[in-house]
């Protein structure tokens, strides 16, 4: 089923109530709300829907409603008999699906727009956290429409906390409130207290009489005497509270809302410098603006001209978020496990400096981190705050070390690394330098590329056989383009490293050193590779077996870099410290908790960030070796790694982290994602079981179909990523190329119930999911990709 | 007032006891508890205290207790006669303040533990968020004891979703919830979905048989049968509830905690590799443990040898936070706001990518940005994580920016850039570079100084009077030391410049470009200064003339850059680009909005990080004038500021640095710092009104008291920042000097009922507040300093 779009119309002002408590009167409340906007000025017609009743109570507000604000359009979508809470009165009926609840809800509100219904509730039953239907939570249930709330306070003795505790249930989960209502009570004064506290928040409280008592509903001259006290009281509140100024103001806030959306591309336009994007020729259009985020999807603000033309029309568009937020998403926008557990840590350490001292998040997650990667070479844990700068600290470790081993001098003499080309480590200068010459670096006036790259040969599907391409200039030393069945028989080191491929990978790697050190007088400090696929330098899936041949040959021939190297039994590193930078391939971003997993590697450092925190906020880790630690260790304070940004180990990033990298391998546990693992171990060898499989979250059906595709040069899918290299007819590839942009705005077209937003890579154009995503989901996704390019 | 300590005993277990709503059964589930734990095999001490409460309904609970826990020490503290909220009743009393309630727990709970108490509660009224006395929330207010919880969840309709609501208000202001109990209720069965509810996050709950139904408290009778009732009640539930297992699981938490704190210096020290320090000669007893923080204050582990020294032991320590955590502290610790909105963000968006899109938090706060700034100048904003990488931005752009001008080729010949010596701009390879050579960078394998930093006079008080300090080899041409009566008088800069000093600056400063341009054929590509305070290179407090005349000396000669320089009146920026790094010193650091306003200059990039998340978490802006942003536009995508890291403008960071500034701006608005500034305006010329004086959060009279003192060489207090430049013996100085050390230690030393934690820089000693401190802690903390230097 296609996501719901967020709830927003412009002709319409649409509220959900929820109540702080149960029993709060917030039938009352709608009552009186529903009965003040049919005596509005305008003559506006008004709608009441309640997605899930329970019970003759219920049967009851519906009759309320129709007898005290007559002329209101009422309806329900599912009703369960019993007066309790809908995940016990569901028990015993059919169970409509979130998802259909929430395009119930969506329609009906799209549809009373197009009927000139100006002014709606939908009503939630119980307090916020009452359960749905399907047993969790209503205010996650109902969390993808975003409808701004109405929440009616609780006047009787403990109400100011069911209250403000209701609130900040609301707010952990993004919701607006835009008014608080409750009867006054003049002994507990609850609305004097609140009206305080909302109104300090710019949320206006309007305070009600209290209504009259309900009669024992037997008694039917009591119920007479009941409606016409009641007829009074709506009466009496109509004539003497405000209740025009509140719904006033409801408007104005909704319209004032699709206003600020309508003017925000304009206003970014003017303010915003933005990264990575060249201003000349962009417009205000160019420019998505979200209102809000829930789990894979953005709802973007529709550009005006595409806001009416369907009857589930409104302002707002869900999109898929098809590069998880630039490679950080993991559990879902909007999660709200982990928004609670950021507020947590926020309210139990703010930020506490890092220097001298710990805390439980930072000792946690650098404990967690360890066993995660199941490295013995890996003992200390650095801080930093993203992937450029813990990768500036991985360099400085790794020249430290080397320096200090072979008694270089770094001020005298230029000491460079050695990495592949298309290697991309982040937007810092010295990281910088640690690729080669590109579009990305060689105008930054201070970029001088201090090292050696290697062009490698490359993994991709076409015309449905994998394939590893040598790149032509070096088919001599490599050896030919090779085919392989399987994914799997890719990363079939053992078997591939005695083969003609592996041995002639080995000499040309250890002869390039060798001429480049002895020749050249080259000195290296550090080998440094992304591991699988180089991410920002156009998502290239390198040969396994080359990235495991360059860190063997320079593990065992350390006499290659220095003649007066130990031999590599003596010390944990040998050669050069071995770097991998796996701040975008590393935990689970390609189904495994390390990239270098896939190798059968252990790095002597390495690098996490992005999904590290499961996509909500920055942080980062660089993770070494003792021997890497020692190589610092002097007397001297100067000598001490002299790096830390303020918020290292900042206690909110550190918390999330931990709470995410337990998520995930949770998930890995009990086997969360094995429908993808079936779909690609099925397309694998018989031999191969689901576990162990190379296995992605798109399905290998597509990759295999789209490798047909005349448009299509090569493509490849592993973890939550899918990469697809168009061919490129002006013929230039690389990142300023072009070619993508037709696909991609292809998948961005609004006017369909949802589009995608894409990022490309010159003539690559990815999409990547979260680890949280579900296949119905994607495959929607994908069948949009097959419709474009078969 | 001392601050309070957290309440941890390893004796003592114990707990705060909340409810979920009013009248969910609290003193029931005490009673059970307090019997319970008296039954206990090990025959343990139990006692009850309830802090504040109000009416004879609070007097039937300990009689209640005393009927059915007999052999339960009881305690109140205060007590109020109706049986409304605490801040209704506590109108018609004198109203303790919420320090003395905090204080009156504290030692209270140390009391028994002293008398051998093994079990405590301490029970709130009403919900988590019914007011105490003073009208603020009970979890607020009790929060700096961070008691762990005894959640008594609601068994009624409705009850599921606020025993969650509570729960999670209690979780955003960073409690821990040890257990939940309820009574059973077979109809509702909230105890069934809690029980997988708070299961699944790892907190046991139990749930109790309803107790007899309240009989009206008129009927003697009545009342006899109900106190047989629940006799039998309590005997049933002793007997059939497994009571003695939850008590021993929270014993055995409580130990835990302990033994994980107790532990946590030797873990870290075996894991963490620490920012900017020398693990060399480093034990685990130097590594201070933080168990929490609030307001100012980090709650610290004691050394086991100080723990049982005084009868308010405990096992923690308030600890001052005297580097606001490495500068960043504005709002405090643990503020339930910030925690709340971080949360909202997080619910609203997660992180949602910023290429290309926009987003309300990063639009507002940018608009609020350039409102703070009033700096004509700036039209751009560009997000970063974190100063330095802000600062890398900063770099690029000026760079850009005069190549472009003077049509430079920076891959061809070397830019530099003007500064300050003593100068740092963050840890990035890039940014280090902008410094000149020091114990900071010059061991960094890849640093090299690209630059010219001038020395120059610095400001500090002395003997009473305010100097400015001109450098021995610097007198000839500047001239010599001059006194200031007060500090505003050297920030006299209209009359300052006018002076002989004046002059001699501005021919000193512009003949040694002249000089370093034509004779040495150096390119400067930008001016890059920290306003007032160079922070990490030890607290300098620049003398402002000097910075401003390097500015106005550098934009009114052009020509001084390159021969075909643009007249400055055609262009935006002139010379060179100014940037200012006010990572440490922007933001109400110094007590102003910029620093830049104490010079009366507008810079053409800024850059704010630190304090723009009010302490929360890693956020930083680069702010620059339309003109320098054009330098990047092109038709060529590779001309574009290709910088951007993946959490760019992140929503967290984003909405929480908006509301911090909101809320300095109002603070500010308000006069909340109006005490401290009558301090120095009173200590200023008689002209001055209080308003605009220079001013610090530190008094103008310890300033002046240090000042006189042996071993002080010189101090200066400004904004929140307090620096002192101890007397060094070894005449040493500088960074790798100790002489601040001792001071340090002395400062740190636990025992009393709070220390002071505080970082060094060679000789001197800084302490920095927030803008929320209150002068009656500062007051005690400098008679700490006073103690120990007068």
């Amino acid at each position: 089923m296609a996501p719901v779009g967020g709830a927003l119309w412009r002709q319409l002002c649409a509220h959900q109530v929820y109540g702080a408590n149960t029993n709060v009167g917030k039938t009352v409340v709608s009552t009186v709300l529903c009965n003040g906007a049919l005596r509005h000025p305008s003559g506006r017609k008004v709608g009441f829907l309640k997605p899930v009743s329970t019970g003759p109570l219920d049967e009851a507000d519906y009759r309320h409603i129709e007898r005290f604000a007559p002329g209101t359009l009422q309806k329900g979508l599912y009703q369960f008999d019993e007066p309790v809470s809908p995940h016990i009165a569901a028990q015993s009926k059919t169970i409509p699906k979130d998802d259909e609840i929430l395009k119930g809800v969506h329609t009906t509100l799209a549809k009373w727009t197009d009927n000139g219904i100006k002014f709606a509730l939908v009503e939630t039953a119980g307090g916020v956290h009452s359960p749905g239907p399907n047993g969790n939570s209503q205010a996650d249930l109902y969390r993808p429409l975003r409808l701004p709330v109405v929440l009616v306070g609780d006047s009787r003795l403990g109400g100011i906390s069911s209250s403000i505790s209701a609130f900040e249930s609301l707010l952990i989960r993004g919701y607006d409130v835009h008014t608080v209502l409750l009867f006054e009570d003049d002994y507990y004064k609850n609305h004097e207290y609140l009206r305080t506290y909302f109104e300090k928040r710019g949320i206006p409280l309007l305070s009600l009489p209290q209504p009259p008592e309900r009669p024992p509903v037997e008694d039917a001259d009591a119920l007479a005497r009941d409606e016409e006290a009641l007829a009074a009281y709506y009466e009496k509140v109509s004539k003497e509270s405000d209740v025009q100024g509140l719904l006033d103001g409801l408007s104005t806030r909704n319209t004032q809302r699709i206003d600020r959306l309508s003017s925000m591309a304009e206003r970014a336009h003017d303010l915003i410098w933005y990264p990575f994007t060249q201003h000349q020729g962009m417009t205000a259009k160019d420019i998505s603006v979200i209102d809000s985020a829930y789990d894979d999807y953005f709802q973007t603000y529709k550009p005006e001209s595409t806001q009416a033309s369907s009857t589930d029309a409104g302002v707002l568009q869900p999109t898929f978020d098809g590069s998880a937020s630039w490679w950080t998403q993991g559990l879902g926008h909007g999660n709200p496990e982990l928004s609670l557990t950021a507020a947590y840590a926020a309210g139990r350490y703010g930020h506490v400096m890092f220097a001298g001292t710990v805390h439980e998040p930072a000792l946690s997650l650098a404990e967690s981190l360890i066993k995660t990667h199941e490295n013995p070479r890996l003992g200390k844990v650095f801080y930093t705050d993203n992937g450029s700068t813990g990768m500036e600290v991985a360099v400085k470790m790794g020249l430290r070390a080397s320096c200090a081993r072979y008694g270089w001098d770094a001020s005298e003499e230029q000491i460079s690394i050695l990495g592949l080309k298309g290697s991309y480590h982040g937007d810092t200068i010295g990281v910088m330098d640690c690729s080669e010459p590109s579009t990305y670096n060689k105008k930054v006036e201070w970029y001088r590329g201090r090292g050696y790259w290697f062009d490698f040969p490359q993994v991709k599907m076409s015309q449905g056989m994998w394939r590893v391409e040598v790149p032509e200039e070096l088919k001599e030393s490599l050896g030919p383009d090779l085919k392989f069945p399987t994914l799997d028989s890719v990363f079939n080191l053992e078997e591939r490293v005695k083969s003609d491929a592996g041995k002639r990978y080995h000499s040309y790697i250890q002869s390039t050193i060798e001429e480049l050190v002895t020749k050249e007088g080259k000195k290296f400090g550090a080998l440094i590779m992304e591991p699988i696929i180089l991410g920002a330098g156009g998502m290239l899936f390198a040969d396994p077996l080359f990235q495991y041949t360059l860190t063997q040959v320079t593990r065992s021939n350390p006499h290659l870099f220095s003649a007066n190297a130990p031999s590599p039994s003596t010390t944990s590193w040998s050669g050069l410290p071995v770097i991998f930078d796996e701040v975008f391939t590393g935990l689970y971003r390609l189904g495994r908790r390390t990239a270098a997993s896939f190798l059968g590697l252990h790095p002597d450092i390495t690098v996490n960030a992005k999904l590290l925190t499961g996509g909500l906020l920055p942080l980062c880790t660089t993770m070494a070796s003792n021997e890497i630690f020692n190589a610092f260790s002097s007397p001297e304070k100067s000598d001490a790694l002299l790096h830390g940004h303020s918020y290292t180990a900042h206690a909110i990033g550190c918390t999330v982290a931990e709470k995410s990298l337990q998520t995930m391998a949770d998930m890995e546990q009990t086997g969360q994602w094995s429908t993808y693992q079936t779909d690609w171990s099925s397309a694998s060898s018989a031999s191969t079981n689901p576990g162990s499989a190379i296995w992605s979250t798109w399905s290998h059906g597509l990759v295999r179909d789209l490798s047909f595709a005349d448009s299509v040069e090569g493509l490849f899918a592993i973890g939550s990523v899918l990469s697809i290299t168009l061919r490129d007819q002006t013929g230039q590839g690389g990142y300023t190329s072009t070619a993508a942009k037709g696909l991609q705005q292809q998948l961005a077209v609004t006017g369909r119930p949802y589009n995608v937003h894409s990022r490309v890579l010159g003539n690559v154009i990815y999409l990547m999911a979260s680890v949280t995503s579900k296949p119905e989901s994607l495959r929607e996704i994908e069948g949009l990709l097959r419709e474009a390019l078969l």
